[in-house]
């Protein structure tokens, strides 16, 4: 057994990403943010599926047909595979911890 | 853009499942309970592996070795395709929620 809150740095200069499970088609994972957002350019273009969760924090994904959509704890939200995206803000002040389930 | 916590009943006299996302080998499921626990006999043997999360509550899963674990908000667990395996305690007094992800 282990937990969300285990080995959270007290410093975040920047993301940190840990997978708690990797199995065939499917991946878990936390992802640590403060502040951080995507470079203005970096869109995300995944070959996978993504589901995503915020448990603490807050973040906000901007897609680029423009949608904008600020996720608080207990949002969630499936991201379908090459559907491109950014981190467009994640909350300067506490750490926001996401779990990403990315699939086939 | 969905919330964990939408459409939690007052009252919960049996254990409710929805499913969030089900898509080809990956099912993602939230589980509420209020002091419900599986029958005595009540083993789950799953084909599927099964990644469970607790956001809220407790609750304790025992193993047919005898393994008992207890988890807390946060806490998440692996358990394999066909370990056998019975939810023996829920918080009774508050709503816990599971999240499991069912995979192949």
């Amino acid at each position: 057994m282990n937990n969300l809150h285990d080995d959270i740095p007290a410093e975040l200069p920047q993301e940190v990403f840990s997978d708690l499970l990797s199995a065939g088609s499917v991946r878990i994972e936390r992802i640590l943010s403060r502040g951080q957002t995507s470079p203005e350019s970096g869109w995300y273009d995944q070959d996978e599926h993504e589901w995503v969760l915020i448990l603490q924090g807050g973040g906000e994904l901007t897609f680029d047909n423009g949608d904008c959509i600020r996720l608080g704890p207990g949002d969630y939200l499936n991201i379908p595979a090459h559907r491109r995206h950014r981190v467009s803000w994640t909350d300067p002040d506490q750490t926001t911890i996401w779990l990403a389930v990315f699939y086939r």
